[in-house]
C-alpha cells in the first residue's frame, strides 16, 4: 500500500467516526504533513483520495472540507434540496399550448412585439442587407463582432463597471449565455443555489446539467433573503448560484444596493461564483439604471448574462455573457454546440447601437410599459376579491398575483385556455407541496376591447373558481 | 437478499468465470424465467443490477449482451478506441489564428462568401425587415418557422424520401443540428463510430458529451470501409455513428448509392442509429444529386443533419435535422439551450426558398466551384512534386492533399502563417501515431495574382521543406 493509500485510509476512519462536523474544515496540507510526518505531496494524494471517494470536497483557495453524509442531510428551513428536477416537460408543454395566433398572450415572456423591432433597427437592418460587399469573409466567431462588444463594453463602463471588449462574449440569446456560464462553472453533482421562485429556463438549464439545487425563498420586503442565503452557503458546498436581482421574473422586485453589497461580501467570503441573469435590466421606470452584481464584484466571482430580446426583440437570438477570465473557457464550449452567432444581426445592432437609437428607444420602451403595467395593476386590483394579491414593482411588463390558497393555477390556466386566453401558472416557476396559486400576467400589451375582455374573463373565473 | 440479487450473483460468477465471451447474447428474459424458475420482473431487475454495474449492457430491441471486460479491450486492427479526445484546443487556437484579414483563407471551411449571400436573398431580407408588421407575436419557438420546415421538407420529398414539415427541427446551424442529435441519442459513456479523418466538429462535440469513440479508416476507393465497419460493429457495443457519405469534409469522396444501401442494411442489422452530416449535399458536380442515408432508412434510424451555411451563408447559422420520431426530445433540448432559431432569418428564407431562386442560385454556385476546383488541381498537381498525392473528387471546393511522410503538415501551417497564408493541417481532422502529413485546401477563391502567389507560396514551401 501507498503511503497516501495509508494516510487516506486512517483519515477515513476518523471522518466515518465523526471526528469532524460536516463542512469543518480540514487541516491544510501543510499542517497535515506536519502532524502526520507524511510530505507534502502524500497529503495531496491522501486529500484528492478522500475526495474522489466523496468523503470530503474543495473549495479554491480554501481549502478541504467533510463533505455531508448522504444519508444524513437535514433540510434546512430555509433550504431545500433537490436531487433531480423534472421541469422540462411542463413547460414544453405549456410553450406549445400557448402558441397559436388566437391566443391572447398573458402567458408569454416577451413584450408585445409592436413595442419592440423599432423602425430605426429594422432600417439598419434592411440597409445592412443591401450592401452585401460589407460582410466579413468569415462568420463571426466566438467571442463574436468586435463592435458589438465595444458598444456593450461601453454601456458597462458607463455604469461604473470597469469592462473591456474582451470580457464579452456574444451568445445567441440570454438563455444561451445562462447556459454556457453554468457549463463553465460546474460539472455534474455539484450543488447551485438557486431562487425559490425563478425563471423556468433556469430550473431547466440546471436540470439539464444534472446539478444538485439549494433553493431559498423570497425574501417579501427585499426581495433577495440574506440569512437565508447565509444559512444555504453554510449548510451546503455550494459552488455557484443563479440570481435574479433586478426586475426578478416572475414576481419583479428589484434588490437594492445595500442587499447586493451584503451578497457580493458573502460570495468573496465563501468563494462562491454568481451567474447574474439580468435580462430586464433597460426596462426600470425610475430614473437610474439598476446596478448589476458586477458592480461590487472584486474578483471577478460574478458572470452577468444579459441580452437584446427584451428591448429589441427575442427572435433576434442575440445576449451576451460578461465572461471576463473565463471568456476562453465559454468561447470552448460555442466552438462545439453554435459554433457562433448570427453575423449579419450582430453588425446590424453593432451599426444601430452605435448610433444612439437605443437609448431613445428604450426611454419610449420604459414609457409604455410603466404606462400599462399601471394601467393593468390598478384595473385588476380594483376587480380582483381582497384575498388576491397583485404585486406591484415599478419595472418591467409582468404582475405576479398571489390566489388564495384553494384556487389551484394549473387548473385556472387549463380553463383559461378554453377560453383562449394564455396565462403563466406558478406552477412554471417553483416547485412546492402546496397547490400551485399564483399567476403571471404580462401586460405589456394596450388594453383594448380584445385584451380587456380577456382581463375581465380572467377576473371573472377567478371569482367564480370551484 | 432479495430473489434478484442473489440471481445476479450467480450471473455475475458466472460472467467472471467467462462462460460467455463479450458481446454475446444473454439468455432472452424469457429463457431466464424458465431456465431460472425466477419470475419475469425479478430476472429483469437482476440483468438491470449487472447492466448497472457494468458487466452486461443493453440494446433497445435486441435484448442484453456480455460487456468488454476493461482490462481486456482488444484494439482490432481497423478499429481505434480513443477513451477521451483533445482536439478542443488545437481546433480553437487553428481558428483564432486564421481569422484576420491580412491571410488568404485557403484553411477555413466556408465558401468565398462572395459566392453566398446572393443579391436576391439579400433583397428579401431587406423586403422583410421594412414590413415590421408582418413579425409574428411570438419569436419561432421549436421546431421553427412552419413555413421554411415545409420548403425543406419538400426537398426531401423530390428527391424521393417521404418527408413532413414535423420530421423537420431548425438549428443554429448544422454544428448545433449534430450536437443535438448527439445529445439525444447518447449519454456519457456510451460507444460511437466516427470515420478516421472527419470534421473537426464531430471530434469536439463527442469529446464534450464524453462518448467513448470507435473510428474506422477511410476505404481508399469508395470511401465507406464495409468491412471495417462490420468488423467494428461486431466488437464494440456501438450505439450511433456520426458519418459524412457525400462531399466528405475533408477528403471529398462520395460514398455510392450501393454501399449506402449495404450500411443501411447493417445499421438495421445490429440497431445503430446513424447521424448523417450531410452539410455539402447541395454541392455536386454532376447532374444528380447524392442520396442522403435517410432515402435507405426503413426504420427511422437515421437522423439527417443539414445547413444552408455551405450554399448561402455560413453567418446565418440555419440547419435542421430531419429528426422524425426524436423531434420532440430534439426540442427539449433547445428549450434548455438556444431557446429557439433566429425568427427574422427563417421567415426570410421561407419567402426566399419558395420563389425557386435558390435553383438557381445552386446552379451558379456549383458551376462555379466546379470551375474553381478544377483549376486549383491543374495547377497543383502540375506544380507540385510527384510524392504528393492530390485528390479530386466531383464535388465541394476542398482538395485533400497528401505529402510525402516527412512533411509534418503542422510545421507547414506554422510556416505558412508567417506568410499570411493559412491552410488545414490533417491534424485538425485526424488522430494519429504518425506525423501529420496532409493539407486541406479550400479552393472556392477566384485565382487571381493574391490567391495564385499564395498558392506558389504554399509549393514553394512543400518543395523546400527542411
Amino acid at each position: 500500500m501507498y503511503k497516501s493509500e495509508q494516510l487516506a485510509l486512517s483519515l477515513k476512519h476518523l471522518i466515518e467516526s465523526g471526528a469532524w462536523k460536516a463542512h469543518e474544515k480540514l487541516p491544510s496540507l501543510r499542517q497535515q504533513a506536519e502532524t502526520s510526518g507524511f510530505s507534502l505531496i502524500t497529503v495531496m494524494n491522501a486529500y484528492q483520495e478522500l475526495e474522489a471517494q466523496g468523503l470530503i470536497y474543495s473549495k479554491e483557495k480554501l481549502g478541504y472540507f467533510i463533505a455531508e453524509d448522504p444519508d444524513s442531510v437535514e433540510i434546512a428551513k430555509t433550504v431545500i434540496l433537490n436531487e433531480k428536477i423534472e421541469i422540462n416537460s411542463t413547460v414544453f408543454r405549456y410553450l406549445k399550448s400557448i402558441q397559436s395566433e388566437q391566443i391572447v398572450p398573458f402567458g408569454i415572456a416577451f413584450p408585445d412585439s409592436q413595442l419592440l423591432y423599432s423602425s430605426k433597427l429594422m432600417q439598419t437592418l434592411a440597409q445592412r442587407a443591401r450592401h452585401r460587399l460589407s460582410y466579413e469573409q468569415m462568420p463571426s466567431l466566438p467571442p463574436g463582432n468586435l463592435e458589438l462588444r465595444k458598444l456593450i463594453a461601453q454601456r458597462y463602463c458607463m455604469q461604473g463597471i470597469p469592462t473591456d471588449p474582451s470580457d464579452i462574449v456574444i451568445t445567441s440569446g440570454g438563455l444561451d449565455a445562462l447556459n454556457l456560464a453554468l457549463q463553465t462553472l460546474t460539472k455534474p453533482g455539484d450543488y447551485i443555489l438557486l431562487q425559490e421562485t425563478i425563471f423556468y429556463g433556469a430550473w431547466q438549464a440546471t436540470e439539464h446539467l444534472g446539478l444538485k439545487v439549494i433553493t431559498i425563498p423570497e425574501h417579501p420586503e427585499h426581495g433577495l433573503d440574506l440569512e437565508a442565503f447565509k444559512n444555504a452557503v453554510s449548510n451546503y458546498p455550494i459552488k455557484v448560484c443563479l440570481l435574479m436581482l433586478n426586475s426578478h421574473n416572475p414576481i419583479g422586485f428589484t434588490v437594492s444596493d445595500e442587499i447586493k453589497l451584503q451578497l457580493a461580501k458573502l460570495l468573496q467570503e465563501h468563494q462562491i461564483y454568481l451567474i447574474e441573469d439580468d435580462v430586464y435590466e433597460e426596462l426600470y421606470f425610475d430614473h437610474k439604471k439598476p446596478l448589476s452584481m458586477k458592480y461590487f464584484d472584486q474578483q471577478n466571482l460574478v458572470l452577468h448574462c444579459s441580452s437584446f430580446s427584451k428591448t429589441l426583440g427575442a427572435g433576434f437570438r442575440i445576449g451576451w455573457v460578461y465572461a471576463g477570465k473565463f471568456s476562453e473557457s465559454i468561447q470552448h464550449l460555442q466552438l462545439m454546440s453554435t459554433l457562433s452567432v448570427n453575423s449579419f444581426i450582430q453588425s446590424a445592432l453593432a451599426d444601430y447601437l452605435s448610433h444612439r437609437y437605443y437609448e431613445k428607444h428604450l426611454k419610449t420602451l420604459r414609457n409604455t410599459l410603466k404606462r400599462l403595467k399601471n394601467q393593468y395593476y390598478q384595473y385588476l386590483s380594483k376587480k380582483l376579491p381582497e384575498t388576491c394579491k397583485v404585486h406591484y414593482y415599478p419595472s418591467g411588463y409582468f404582475l405576479w398575483i398571489t390566489l388564495p390558497e384553494q384556487i389551484n393555477s394549473n387548473v385556472l390556466y387549463h380553463a383559461l385556455l378554453q377560453q383562449n386566453i394564455g396565462i403563466a401558472s406558478g406552477a412554471l416557476f417553483y416547485r412546492s407541496e402546496q397547490t400551485p396559486h399564483h399567476l403571471r400576467i404580462n401586460c405589456s400589451f394596450e388594453l383594448n376591447q380584445n385584451t380587456q375582455n380577456a382581463l375581465d374573463l380572467l377576473i371573472s373565473a377567478i371569482i367564480h373558481f370551484k
